[in-house]
């Protein structure tokens, strides 16, 4: 099978979801093999390259993309099947940026108190043992973390003509910082604008979940991606699907409105697969959801709502697309 | 090993933190055998019971217990090691209770809109499976459910002279509606008032995360528990620990301050068991926290945030108890 | 007319809302002087008096009362007319509490970041000018400020048997800490327990609407109140009365629940007064209320809602009970 | 002096702020007399045009703009004058959109009950009283109100490239929905994109505060305004100025922060206005602040903060302009 290498120049980086000419046109079913930079741009490098310094936080989250997708028209369903993510460097960076994150006072949640110290941490990745370590500052603790690839940004362009920064989660998808969009995962998005104009990026070697300081192990990443299209059956908002589970994520503030949407995106869904009666997939739910925090510390927190296919009959969405991926993905690795 | 049972009679139970005589004293080291009814004092048997007409929310979640540990002292930490926990009926019950949960308009979050509508689920158990069964009321869809027993309400007597309703999670613990607090799991609880004065109900079959309509499969339950106190020592909010996780429970609104709140109390916790700065324990669990919700419905909703000890190099948490109560608990069962 | 005169002793305090025997029966229509200390006990009498050294939080907004009402049973409507509030003392006191207040992090919006200075301002009181004076710390501005004498603390026993802190507004009332609680107001709570136990105290000599420090000018009080009763048609929240407002107060977070709650109250208010069904109700409201907010910094936010009555046709509430109790207060001033 | 009108065709209107070509540049100093459509762009005339129907939500609020203003750059201060609001039609619609304002369940507060009921409201202008009528649709009640002409959104294009809904108020402006917004009125925007950019429109012929249903009365405005443009000195967040008071708007989710971003910029003016340190400024402003909501429906909620020119000393605030505006404004009228 084909797959398409791009690699951004730096002129190339987007950093808003929609407002932005797209970088190429792919058709559905082709394989994308796309790198990206960190959060940061790679500005920092070393615990002594400090946010406050190196970064511009006007000018993080770089998107590789926009790719515009032929034949993908408003209403429509994107697909994104996420094959494989690669780290593209040796190291992983994090940092306290001052006011930014979730145990600190924000430019939202104003206060007058002063910053946490600013600091960045450095993971060095040992590839052969798949672990990144974490290093205290403070004392001589030190911890050999397992990796666990994903990316913090995967949008289309926004719906009402708006445009918006690569901080953002939302309707298109976005920055919603979940340790679910990994490899295995097909993500579906509607569609707002021809073409789809979806972008990645903002590589997390490994994330919590909360992402609780604003940055994850933030590192360049090489994303293998299949992209497909469904005519029509847009989801109102991000959905996910894994081997193993069905999922939504709702972005929003306060944080329980972005679970209410994951929710009840989750029900809409349950009504497509199983037939189900909104009071009745609101009580089953009730009862089987899982609901990991995916960020609380960007413009929008998110939040996953998940269901676990082993507790469920066999059910297929959208044409049974995720296995068929699972097969192409397959034969790509 | 000595196992003390109760079981209450109807006008032993509490509906309140605090404010209630103890109904017994226990000694540290106490292993107790508890009879809890469910939530909804058993009054929902079948799917034509409503809670409209069955139920009065003043008097929901009643509480076996307070119990009165001797010796327990305010800044003390009570220990509460569950050793098992088995349903007590044949059956559970949920219900949309109209105006209360995640999905709906409530007294909190008021809107103009009518109900959604009042029905009752009735959960059968298979006991020699292990299972619930759901079975929607708009179609013929159902589906068995492995159970997964918990205590929905486990909490002591509030500081400051407060009672609070059988209802509220809080600081004291209470109604904090999580899944963690199951069999194998111990629970740290500061003490406000001498004696402690703890007590637990709401026993729930199943729960999912967020407890998105408010009411889990409810059941009547048979919990066995061992009762310890550490003196000093007490944490501002809960603390569990299992033989794989580290876990906080904060409870609060809006959302985001139930999860600020726990992410606050591990990294405190982090300090004791690591030696980390609150600066590096905020960086290393930003990397590794997990954070299933508990329940986005109560009076406070409440956050569960963990971290595996997988992850971490060893450490024991006061005093390396739960290891002691886990080979306690073996002896017993 | 008799007026009752009641200056607690020091133990006579009360420091929640139930869970405290009466100090007194009053009788319907009975009109009481009442002395209360100050937020913080009268502790604080020197800008070196700091709150970190001289204050308990566990033990602020001393109540005056409990008072027990003759015939006042459950679905009752208390009814406390504000006749005439009178600084007590010479000098009112402010304070930042650590950790307290709107513009910092706190117990519940917690972060990792230091606290706010500790720092307490004394307001001189000038008497014959009715002016309070602010003083800045870092710089010689100093103003004098009217004083608009209120009382930031006026509740009944809570439902349900619970116990809340003096520092807790809610359905039942308590530490609103609304200017509209001042001369003139006349305040509906519904009763929940015989007796009512209500209480008062907190006064301000002044607070700006929010009172975003988490402080007023706090001083010490005489308040003549009229207490009288009406036999049920309890309402849900908090209403207050005067000559040109109709309003309504809701306590919960986040902020916009507590704005809710008044809006559904007053709606549900206007149903009474105008015969309003309520998406009438909530027309008008939309283009005539205003909203003050009341505070952002308590156990619960607080807003009130508040519709002048010269826009309206002339309707009168509870029987027109407030033109009856200003024209007792006019007889007794 | 010169006034330049403008109409728009209804091409012209632009439904964002950002990402539009300006219809004009102005010269700072400029009169400009503007027409702008309702928020439903005139397509709700009777009680018989329900919003479900005649309304598309994607294109509401149409905005009468950009303007490009000559020499504004990035980091400037846009002042906008309000000199006068009239009318441009003989009556107002408002509209209980469906999951739309504050006292339902909207598409952020997702619930799973019914809507309310779709319905319209006509309000005849009698412009020789001053008022507009509200009729009931339930009841025979109906009642005249005085008018209080208002600019429901003044904004400029947003910073990062952002391009943002016209129903948004942010940083930027944008939709604050607040009746302060009426003549006499100076408005301050800080400049992100050459030119400025503003537009304005949503004319709102009176609003209660909070702006419950989500629409005001609202009506086609004649909006006179007067553009200058100070260098440098941008605002954080929008400023206002009146005859009478100071005053910030801050809007975010949840509400509160809304207001803490509010006082947060206050605060900042006091210091500039009056030398005052933060601590000071938030000490005093805690005494005299005013806090009335401005909507609690928008895709932001917005707070307003102000306070009393009369109770503090003479300032005056970038170099006097408001003063010197309101003599321009006098000598037009």
């Amino acid at each position: 099978m084909d797959v398409e290498e791009f690699t951004p120049s730096a002129e190339q980086y987007a950093y808003t979801f929609g407002g932005v000419a797209p970088v190429r046109r792919v058709r559905p079913g082709a394989t994308l093999r796309l790198w990206s930079d960190d959060a940061f741009g790679g500005a920092l490098r070393s615990v002594s390259d400090l946010s406050t310094e190196k970064v511009d936080l006007s000018a993080v989250n770089p998107q590789t993309g926009p790719f515009y997708v032929e034949g993908a028209e408003p209403g429509d369903t994107l697909v994104l099947h996420l094959v494989a993510l690669e780290p593209a460097r040796d190291w992983g960076a994090s940092a306290h940026i001052p006011f930014f994150g979730g145990m600190t006072s924000t430019d939202r949640t104003v206060t007058l108190q002063d910053p946490l110290p600013d600091a960045t941490y450095i993971y060095e990745l040992d590839r052969a043992r798949g672990t990144v370590t974490f290093a205290a500052q403070q004392s001589d603790f030190s911890v050999d973390l397992p990796i666990n690839p994903m990316l913090g940004t995967v949008g289309v362009a926004p719906a009402g003509g708006e445009v918006r920064s690569s901080l953002v989660p939302e309707r298109f998808g976005g920055n919603m910082d979940t340790p679910e969009m990994a490899a295995g995962t097909t993500c579906y998005l509607g569609v707002n604008v021809e073409g789809a104009l979806f972008s990645l990026g903002d590589g997390h070697y490994r994330q919590g979940e909360g992402e609780a300081c604003g940055t994850a192990v933030e590192g360049a990443m090489t994303t293998t991606v299949i992209v497909d299209l469904i005519k029509g059956g847009a989801p109102l908002w991000p959905r996910l699907e894994t081997d193993t589970h069905w999922m939504t994520v709702g972005s929003s503030r306060p944080l329980e409105d972005a679970w209410r949407i994951g929710q009840a995106e989750l029900i809409g869904w349950f009504g497509d697969l199983y037939g189900l009666h909104p009071q009745d997939g609101y009580q089953l739910l009730s009862q089987i959801s899982e609901a990991p925090l995916a960020n609380v510390v960007d413009a929008n927190f998110s939040s996953v709502v998940k269901a676990a296919k082993a507790l469920l009959p066999a059910a297929s969405a959208f044409g049974g697309i995720h296995d068929e991926l699972r097969n192409r993905a397959a034969s790509i690795l």
